[in-house]
């Protein structure tokens, strides 16, 4: 059974080809900068071989062409239509869409409804949708939404403290984003773990580029960091994550800024790149290494806004199984994650330095061994469970 | 020694008369409706005889005049120059204050200089201190800081993810209120406990109108929900604390609220008046007695954010001694406490339903008796916390 899996953004299309029978990634890919003169598509197998194509690419259409072709050199894939899924990922499926959908029509109108919430991601997954449907001819499409998972969040933690008329007629309420990725990694921890998933509790945190926090108790989310947007929460490569929303008045007051100037700020000049001038925690880490004040104020900023939301979800859960950490630096930051878990021996975590001190390709435990809660590194693969849940879809 | 504590608002003056030597309120009033023509104003003695005036007041000064004759009818006070001192209530001191401080011509510059900070209090403050300082020739005045108490914050505290040179320029940081409240309660828990109180770790909670948490480690304070502005945090009467930022965005967008208009929503339209359509929760209380079920979101939503920060304020202090309920809502509402401290188990924090069945008039320990985190009401009083900070500058 062979099912591609399609992130469509605006100007990109990535892309991941499963061999669901052999669980394996047969091939993976993008293609960039669709609509411009240097596009470019790749493509690399599970034997390690590359094919590439750089040309002008107009539309999503053009680049679902140049993928194809890209595939059938490769010898993979001589058509789409020899495809038995499209899994789509989604990143906005508000109150709608709470499980991974069989796309139809009036799916697709859904998702397309929901643009308004997600202007910058929504409207570019319907193209790749339709465009998906349109060349694959009759493959069954699922669409698999980051905010699926999130949908079991009591309305106590999901509601915002404003008029409730405006989660009624404009749906203002908490949404969580990174779903795919906390379901993937707590069910990898439950059954590392032994313990039945639905008796699970945990604290998910995904810490890449974007990066959230999730409270999952009984193997359902109960409350997540970021919010109607993926800019509430955590600390961010670019954005704010969590802050007094009076500093937007005041901006505003004493220099004029826009709101169009101000959400710019927020997701695109702030986070570790605002602080200290690098969004990489990489590059971050090596200008600790040479002293740089700043950079080291982004890292303690960082891994204290983490700390807090840990303390603040072992409040809301009362039993902890598991701490998770999971996403590009979740997995490869041993120092982040000693900073973060430093001093949390009241919540019933401490971590191993030794078995910490590495980068973590697959589960990790790492947590010293009497510790009330398991600490653990779970690589996560939001593309396996998109393909998973599409499989899971086609079964039903 | 007779100590006057003033807190002046925009049109409202506040007032205190302490006898310092005997440590007794002897009048407490206000003067309301400034520049209206329904000014009032009332004293109170300490032997609870009233006194009061029904007449237009225009200004600050007509307010202290008939303050003035007030104090003279009721015998206590002939004249404001037989004060040995005045303490002013100051909302913002920005990072130019950290401790109470004797006003002098700089000083009121200072203060004045933060109007920005706190376009609705500070330039209040300023009028009410100078016109003290015309009508009582001489009696030193001074100012003592709602922000003060949190100026020990670290730096990975106080800053937000934003571009640094926002905290260079425009100060952008979190400044944190309710610091006399929160000083007055945990050095009382801190002697009711007898632990020093410069090692006594804690988390206090200011539960009134408006709403604050703060972790205190060593008799310092080391984060609070309030952050630029009093918007930030837990849920307050009509604001919504924390929230996602992007939600101001959204509302832009969809329909067209201008900066404005989104600070009236924040500030004044939402909280629990916002969810429930009431901010005063004794109302609420009998709402949710009658089953209304809004009124229970309300307090659900209320009860919930509260218990994340002594969640994440746990994580922040690692050891808690004591968490501390203040603030009329704190110290009157036996069902929130219960709400709040509602599973919280694993941070060692476990009340007794029938000690903490009663409003407490004086400081009253809740917790079970095996709890490793003592629990306790104490009853704020911030007019004596200012008239002791007061007196401390004198004495210096």
């Amino acid at each position: 059974m062979k099912i591609l899996v399609l992130n469509s953004g605006s100007s990109s299309i990535k892309f991941q080809l499963f061999d669901m029978n052999a669980s394996q990634v047969l091939a993976s890919g993008m293609v960039e900068q669709i609509g411009e003169s240097t596009s470019q598509a790749k493509l690399t197998t599970h034997a390690k071989e590359d094919f590439s194509a750089s040309k002008p690419i107009a539309t999503h259409e053009e680049a679902l062409e140049t993928m194809n072709a890209l595939f059938a050199q490769s010898g993979l894939l001589n058509s789409l239509s020899e495809l038995d899924a499209i899994g789509h990922r989604v990143v906005h499926g508000g109150e709608l869409f709470s499980t991974p959908t069989l796309i139809d029509q009036s799916v697709l109108e859904g998702i397309r409804g929901l643009s308004a919430l997600a202007p910058l991601h929504n409207p570019a997954h319907v193209v790749g949708i339709e465009t998906a449907i349109k060349q694959s001819k009759g493959v069954p499409q699922v669409a698999v939404f980051d905010t699926a998972f999130h949908r079991t969040l009591p309305q106590h933690a999901y509601m915002y403290a404003l008029p409730y008329e405006l989660y009624e007629s404009l749906h203002v309420r908490r949404y969580g984003f990174h779903g795919t990725s906390h379901h993937f990694v707590s069910k990898s921890a439950a059954a590392h773990l032994n313990i039945p998933y639905e008796n699970f509790n945990a604290i998910s945190l995904h810490l890449g580029n974007g990066t959230s926090a999730t409270a999952i108790q009984g193997g359902k989310s109960v409350d997540t960091s970021m919010g109607i947007s993926p800019l509430e929460g955590l600390i961010m490569g670019t954005r704010s994550g969590d802050l007094d929303p009076a500093i937007l008045f005041y901006l505003h007051r004493e220099k004029g800024y826009t709101i169009a100037e101000l959400d710019t700020l927020l997701n695109k000049q702030s986070g570790l790149k605002g602080i200290c001038g690098n969004n990489d925690m990489r590059e971050i880490g090596l200008m600790i290494d040479k002293g740089d004040e700043k950079a080291t104020l982004a890292f303690e900023m960082f891994a204290y806004r983490i700390k807090k939301y840990v303390g603040a979800y072992s409040a809301v859960l009362g039993r902890v199984d598991a701490l998770i950490f999971t996403g590009g630096i979740g997995e490869n930051d041993s120092r982040l994650r000693t900073k973060v878990c430093e001093g949390l021996g009241n919540l019933g975590i401490s971590i191993d330095t030794n078995t910490n001190d590495q980068r973590c390709k697959v589960i990790t435990p790492i947590h010293t061994q009497n510790a009330p809660v398991a600490t653990l590194v779970v690589p996560t693969n939001e593309e396996l469970e998109i393909a998973q849940q599409t499989q899971a879809v086609l079964v039903k």
